[in-house]
């Protein structure tokens, strides 16, 4: 058995690599592709043959699409297995209350109830069963390894303790690494002040937490009178946004703390959502397909893109026994590479960008796509731009109008020239980014107010406010 | 070795009593209390080897005091260590930090870091070992056994999850006792309405927090239209603040939800802080002194006092091996008794009224000693009473005066009579209690601000608002 790859897994807890390799699992990481192929096909027999024993949800979705377990030899395949999305797993648990029809292991099994957050309408409660949680413990703790993090450093956490798996999946992975972990949460009032107290104190090499919360951290800390590069932090990986592949925020917030940046995170329900991750040596995101098959697929057939191609994440569990998501399709937005060149060596497929939108965030101005994610990306490039923006479209007459409130340091905003001549600058960049042109509102810093969690930036005017607001839950 | 009763503690992760069993460890937990003592005293001496051969900081107190543990053959002797108070960690963190010359342990052995609020000065960092770890999961496994808990119950965690202790031990022992954790977590806004959903969704067995947050919740709850009796709760336990053993306030809560209430939690220092805590069949809190040896003091010769008798708590770790504190002394405030007659038949010293207050949380009225928990007590009786109150002390003169500004349910609040009836009613019975004139200000419900965490109601208006705040961070 290949480095405990079987399902369900069964993963030694007292395992660790030679300290000098740059891999956990050598092997699982650096195999040829297609024996690693040859390897998945076999797993996801074994966990689509688990889920049709055990999962009415499953078992009456497949039935009803004439495709069966047996059926699945090949990759190709498995593309004719229909997808699930988040809405059918919020029916099963409205007619299945409160795990729903596809949780697999008995109730007692349960080792960790979490959820998502509910915002766009009844939240999806997880049940994670007692050995998935070893196994996800394995999976971050593997993954952490290839970010260079090792047995005895001191991890921060600066993210929610609740439904959120992004703070559970880091902690457990954390812990199985022998890292020194320090929980210390997010959330409440005057806890990212006291943060930078900490962080100065115990001077952690690694932080995790949003890449919105650390651009906070570091302006709460400098407003305090703390350099952040005095934390002495190696190194800071994120989830929950895409921010962190980004290249302007990326390089504002390795600037800010002088260390790494790491992204990584697909969903909370895929947990272990370090599936997609970057690692010391390579950028982007690798695609970690022994732990979670990951396919790039076009958002309307559901078949993979080629390779370089845009398209949304479909992922399938190969290791989770408690609720199992099999081609759960995650409405994110990526391309893909082979990853043939990926500078550490791992042999999984690459998101070069990360994971940067939502098929459903993108919204079209006078017929052209546009990401939010793209006018962060301009923004964080301008020299004076404070840190926070709201996107707000409007409908002028017969014309959709881009409104792009942004706000400026404060040594602009006491200079009408200064904030004039930014508005100027970022309307002409925007325009050439975008294609259309944007209109820019300077206010002054500090009047957006700075989020601990997910930055919510876009407001649809054109239809009485309506925020666009996806899904949450996803680290 | 009785029931892996060692110094270090090796306990058996997979060891479960028999589920009809009353006690985890039926040897431990009602042994004669003689016999229990003489194993007390060597584990003691284990412990003050250990140190004294591992931590600078016992190995010079010791020496200075004249004290070495070859001395210490009796709980007599022990009287003569001297103790140790928070103002010396503190120091012993500044001199060597982060983590003080008391930690015994390799730093590549420390799991977690967490820590004290530091709202009276510099927090002081918890460095939790590895084998810790497991001994506190087992430990607070075991007392949640005692009251009641099984493995497959749902237990929900309303607490935060930051550097407070209280979340973290119950966690762990949650995870231990293989029941379903759900970590929901505190503090951040909106999260006590999606907690009351949350409960509705999954109907928790036990509920864990503070005693002022269960208030809130339920307050929360009945507003938003849940009935709090609905979440089908059994037990709810606590920590964090005397409440859970004040009659009225236990009352209260028992009412709202329908449930029993367990009172428990020493210090965060401490940790396994369960080492004072009921069980199913008896209130007040059990003494588990084969965790942690409590010896209650009188607070001036720190020498213990008498059954029936009121004292300081003084807290000896048996079972720590990383920063484990010997002679602790809390500055907390309670009485014990034999516990003889303790009705689940456990042979532990009991406090009867559970930890009801600070020795230095009193204060002084015209010559009366006032502990603001009798205050509470005598309020949680009226009827109308909305739930929340401030204690402000002024000086009118030479007199010292005594305010209390409550609040009232809303049909009170309506009708002036009813509001002046409410005031005489509560003016009489504080008076009666106090044995001092009170005055009280009614105000309407929702007036004073609701605490997610510890109630700090106090406030000395004689000292231009100084207000009286107790160091926070024990559970």
């Amino acid at each position: 058995m290949m480095e405990s790859w079987s399902f369900p897994p069964d993963y030694d807890s007292e395992y660790f690599p030679d300290p000098d390799s740059r891999y956990w699992f050598a092997e699982r990481e650096t195999m040829d592709p297609g024996a690693r192929e040859a390897a998945i096909i076999e797993r996801i027999q074994d966990v689509m043959h688990y889920a049709y024993a055990h999962a009415p949800f499953y078992r009456n979705k497949w039935d009803e699409a004439g495709v069966h377990p047996d059926d699945i030899n090949s990759l190709e395949d498995f593309e004719r297995v229909p997808v699930v999305n988040k809405a059918e797993l919020r029916q099963s648990q409205e007619d299945n209350p409160p795990f729903g029809n596809y949780l697999c292991v008995p109730e007692d099994d349960i080792h960790h109830i979490h959820g998502t957050s509910g915002t766009t309408g009844r939240p999806t409660a997880f049940a994670i069963g007692r050995g998935d949680w070893q196994t996800i413990a394995n999976n971050q703790a593997r993954v952490m390894w290839g970010m260079g993090l090792r047995p005895g450093d001191t991890i921060f956490i600066g993210s929610v303790f609740s439904l959120y798996m992004g703070s559970w999946g880091t902690l457990i992975g954390s812990e199985r690494l022998h890292a020194k972990t320090f929980p210390f949460g997010a959330g409440a009032t005057g806890m990212t002040a006291r943060a930078a107290l900490w962080m100065q104190m115990t001077r952690p090499k690694a932080f995790y937490g949003t890449p919105s919360y650390a651009l906070h951290l570091a302006e709460t800390a400098i407003a305090d009178g703390i350099e952040p590069k005095d934390f002495g932090l190696e190194l800071l990986f994120f989830s929950g946004e895409p921010g962190a592949s980004i290249p302007s925020v990326k390089n504002r917030i390795q600037e800010l703390y002088a260390a790494q940046v790491i992204d990584c995170g697909t969903m909370a329900e895929m947990t272990p959502w370090m599936n997609a991750a970057g690692s010391k040596e390579t950028d982007g995101m690798l695609l970690w397909q022994d732990m979670v098959y990951t396919e790039v697929c076009d958002p309307t057939s559901l078949a993979r893109v080629g390779w370089g191609k845009q398209g949304t994440p479909v992922y399938t569990h190969l290791e989770r026994t408690s609720q199992p998501m099999i081609r759960l399709v995650s409405g994110d937005l990526t391309h893909w590479t082979d990853g043939s060149d990926n500078p550490c060596g791992r042999t999984y497929p690459r998101l070069p960008d990360g994971i940067y939108g939502r098929i459903d965030d993108m919204f079209t101005i006078r017929g052209e796509n546009i990401y939010p994610s793209a006018i962060d990306g301009v923004l964080n490039e301008i020299p004076g731009y404070g840190g926070e923006h709201r996107i707000i479209i409007t409908r002028d007459g017969a014309m959709d109008e881009l409104l792009v409130r942004m706000d400026a340091e404060q040594e602009i905003c006491a200079s009408e020239d200064d904030r004039e001549g930014l508005r100027q600058n970022a309307e002409k960049k925007l325009g050439a980014v975008l294609g259309v042109r944007a209109r820019v509102e300077i206010v002054s810093s500090d009047t957006i107010p700075r989020t601990d969690f997910k930055a919510r930036r876009v407001i649809d005017d054109r239809d009485l406010f309506k925020s666009l607001s996806s899904e949450a839950g996803e680290p």
